[in-house]
């Protein structure tokens, strides 16, 4: 067991070592970023996949489509970077909502952001497994299978410990991107060459009549709703602040732009490819393999920008990882979560969350079956919630620092974040309510009702278990417990115990249980040749059960002695080879498991290891 | 669960209703004889599926096969005559072979006993299915489904006790019987009615022919090998003597004979009417089933057999639950198998038997996909292993009775019983080898070893245990256990749990892990202000495992205290809700299951209620 758990997650690390495992802005880019990064691999794919129910036509529109996010990751990256500035120690919208707004609030924002971290994990997964089956066909019998088996691996691999992680991961985000990069300037150059077709179809005057009806309007703010999955992962980085090397407030700013700038080229980019070769979405074939097939054909390139999506898109898996764990640690330290999920395992990461983190991802995997469309909806919800509350979180922080100058400028920059983000929200939440929003919709105030009834259940525990207002000396005063032995024959085992029992107590009773009368001559007949100082109490079993007497006479005793500790001394001998169990009944077992949950009893088992 | 327990199998029963529990001949006709006579549901078939294997034309051999194996069952019901009055106390050839013969000769009889009990359940179960699938083919797809759910409701009319099994059982045996007879009276009279085609073919020379071959010899032999599963469940009666009514021998031995007649006539019948229509083995449909067609066509008396056949069948595997628990009960009782079969459960069965019974029959019906026919090659070698066994037993038994005059007829008539029955258990045994006897000449020696081993295992426990030579007034001066308290931190469970080691002993230990050196100063110096007179130890965990340091100084405690008991008292709260469970880690629990292996440690658990 211990063997295989240090094979797979390695050897303990001490836990001075804790300060040591910090991030330079390369590697904190890999880990953070990626999420968002990876999200050009399946935005533009969702965008297309919304126009196309109002026609071939209506592709092209995820032009201004993929503007407009890019507008709106431009503002939120400026909001973001105040955040990071003023909140250095990390948590995001959760800890600003804590310190600024209140209670049900932050609460809020994290019950949006645990939802959006498990999404991450599925939809990214999800995801590039699909980008894998588009190059490989022959694995798609085994989509969910995959998927699982991957999300596993991460968790193994996180369980190793952080600085391991940014090692392995470090090195393809950087492929990827520049992959990617190289297929998007291939790409224009070949359409410039002639192949321009697609974009060339003039605009017609009944595409502008589009808009005009209710539903095709409907249709393109899903479309947008959809795209706007690019932009989670974004506050990745202002939740994983403490993790960066010092100046860290302006190392995780740094790489906050970073990100922006490259998510933005590479989205933009891909959108325009898509439209320029004329890329419909398909079932079963990626629309980046498209265009990677349109760019490179079936060669070398084409695979290797598969397999590098692939990697991505389980690195922004890895991105929940990162923060996941840190952010239910924290809802943790304040009760609102089991208190299991702020320990740091043998490693010194936070080994419950990132198992809790990739169990709830399996679940919702097998749940939609590894499909990549049927995840995006519940999608960004939680994020852009997260994001308004944030900053609405950090206005009021402006506001409340009554001793030093308002910086104005700043308040507006994040007013108008929060404005746009807040109607994003409700436009992600209503436009795909029906194709699972809702479920997003409902989970939350569940969750906080949860994370309230666990605070209740922390604060109760801690009053009942204060010294407040008492006597320690005076508690410990208690009067000597009465022992009883359940024994079934005269056998060393018995008298070993009652030796024991001895040892502890002056009022030690030996109980027995018989089927008839002879049994029972028998027993009392052998118990007074033996000429202990000990009672013998024998209990009658006319249904040939042994625990039922044994607890029923146990209860009268608990009532009769009511207020004092009555100790249950049960002899158990161990055998020594494991198959012998099966030749013994568990009786002892049963009695013990029966008995944990009373009140007054206190349970011993005495043990008795058979030399052969 | 109580509840459960209580629907399913009923209020308990008291020991003393335990002698009104026996059967008249006719309820045990029912009981002990269904899987003899179910049996020619499957025997005529295997014979023609080896048969076939030669030539349609060899099909009409069954008849004299069938006469044959009738002359074997009229042979083994003389030879068991004499073994009932023999030996009224039952236990037929396992009994019979220890009292007379030999340890591992009665094991061997044991072990092909248990395997045949076990196959009879399995192999009656098939059948049956079978016999359902014929008329209704609809359910084919859940042929192991339907056979695994059938135990299972076996299992619990048996759980329910015996009586009540017999009540439920006498009915269909003896609808069965007259349905049977009166299909081969009408089948009788539709053949001369000039339906007579098959017989009427005259015996050409090259049937005779066929001998001449070596193959074709063995392939009769095997045959006749298929066709003697007709006698398995002769013997059910022998062992199941003490459960008539008195006077129980006599009573037995006279519904063997009715036993016997009726399997005798129903089976030659059956033989004669496939011959006759011109029946051959098909895949998917019974012999009986086609017989049953070519009599009443697809009317209501063919539903009507194909229902009651596979009743009967039902109740045949019932046989088996009645036997099984009786022989393992025995074969406990000398100590070879675990002394829980032995034991009576609240319904005064051996519910031990029943349920293990249970779980061999399903993980064999599950192993060979419910098919009958790859089943069958199994069966019969312990049948007639435990026959030769016992009628060897009984001979041995008549020549030791030096006292009494030697009653030669009877033994010539056991002594030919016994050739004649251990020359077929050779021919069951080579002519199915390779078809799966063999798994049962392994089984056997394997079991008769596992026997040993556990009466072995018995017999060290008693020496061990035995207090031969012991002084019990010595053994029990034991000196006071020293106490050790693992607490996380100063709260009423701990004080609570300190309270109660001091009123056990006066050498008490408390002892906390801490991780780092702030949380020792400070778990030291809140020991302080409690002021008591109480040692605190602390420990220190560098890889933050609460678990391992603990281990450690016991560890070292128990070599430093070696010979003495040391008493860990564990302190566990427990909570109102059971989701609560959650929020609390298990440590407590985990170190329990930990230290119960100890040798030297007394684990003791101090229950704290939670009060809301």
């Amino acid at each position: 067991m211990n063997y295989w758990k240090r094979l797979l997650i390695g050897a303990p690390i001490h836990t001075k070592q804790l300060s040591e495992e910090k991030l330079t802005k390369k590697k904190a880019l890999a880990i953070f970023s990626s999420d968002a990064l990876s999200s050009v691999a399946y935005a533009t794919e969702e965008i297309l996949l919304v126009l196309v129910l109002i026609g071939t036509q209506a592709l092209m529109y995820s032009i201004p489509i993929a503007f407009a996010i890019m507008l709106l990751l431009l503002i939120v990256t400026l909001s973001y970077r105040q955040i990071i500035h003023s909140f250095p120690s990390g948590g995001g919208a959760y800890i600003v909502a804590r310190e600024h707004i209140g209670r049900n609030t932050s609460l809020t924002a994290g019950a949006a952001l645990m939802i959006d971290y498990v999404l991450t994990v599925a939809v990214s997964i999800c995801s590039g497994v699909a980008a894998l089956l588009s190059a490989f066909p022959a694995l798609l019998p085994y989509r969910v299978e995959l998927a699982v088996i991957l999300v596993i691996v991460l968790m193994i691999i996180n369980l190793r410990g952080i600085r391991e992680s940014a090692n392995i991961f470090a090195f393809p985000t950087y492929i990827f991107v520049a992959s990617i990069i190289i297929m998007i300037g291939f790409g224009i150059w070949k359409l410039q060459a002639g192949n321009w077709h697609h974009l060339a179809v003039p605009y017609h005057a009944e595409h502008f009549s589009l808009f005009s009806s209710f539903g095709t309007t409907f249709l393109l703010l899903r479309a947008f709703a959809s795209g706007c999955s690019a932009l989670t992962g974004v506050e990745a980085i202002s939740n994983g602040v403490p993790a960066f090397r010092e100046p860290s407030s302006k190392n995780a700013v740094i790489t906050m732009f970073w990100m922006s700038f490259l998510l933005g080229t590479m989205f933009l980019g891909i959108t325009f490819l898509a439209n320029g070769f004329g890329v419909e979405p398909k079932e079963n074939v990626t629309v980046v393999s498209q265009i990677a097939n349109h760019v490179f054909g079936y060669g070398f390139f084409y695979y290797f920008i598969q397999i590098f999506t692939m990697l991505i898109l389980f690195l922004a898996a890895n991105t929940a990882f990162a923060g996941f764990p840190q952010l239910v640690s924290i809802i943790a330290q304040d009760g609102y979560l089991p208190r299991n999920l702020t320990k740091r395992g043998d490693r010194l990461v936070f080994s419950n969350g990132i198992i809790f983190l990739s169990v709830l991802a399996i679940l919702l995997i097998i749940i939609f079956q590894g499909e990549t469309h049927a995840l995006v909806p519940l999608y960004a919800v939680g994020v852009f919630l997260s994001f308004t509350i944030a900053q609405y979180g950090l206005i009021k922080y402006f506001l409340e620092r009554k001793s030093q100058q308002k910086v104005w400028s700043r308040i507006i920059v994040v007013g108008i974040g929060m404005i746009i983000t807040g109607i994003v929200t409700i436009i992600t939440a209503v436009a795909k309510f029906q194709s699972g929003a809702w479920m997003v919709v409902v989970a939350i105030p569940c969750m906080v009702l949860l994370f309230h009834k666990i605070h209740r259940h922390y604060s109760d525990l801690a009053s009942q278990l204060s010294l407040q207002g008492q006597d320690p000396k005076q508690m410990v005063k208690v009067s000597p417990s009465k022992v009883i032995i359940p024994i079934s024959s005269v056998s060393r085992v018995a008298i070993n115990s009652i030796g024991y029992a001895k040892s502890i107590s002056n009022d030690v009773v030996a109980l027995t249980v018989y089927f008839d009368e002879k049994q029972k001559e028998r027993a009392e007949k052998k118990w007074k040749e033996l000429g202990l100082d000990i009672p013998l109490v024998t209990v009658h079993s006319p249904y040939r059960s042994l625990l039922m007497p044994l607890l029923q006479y146990i209860d009268a005793l608990e009532e009769s002695e009511r207020g004092k500790y009555i100790t249950v001394l049960i002899p158990q001998f161990f055998v020594k080879k494991w198959w012998h169990i099966f030749l013994h009944n568990q009786t002892a077992f049963l009695l013990r498991a029966m008995l944990l949950w009373r009140k007054d009893i206190v349970v011993s088992t005495i043990p008795y290891h058979l030399r052969k």
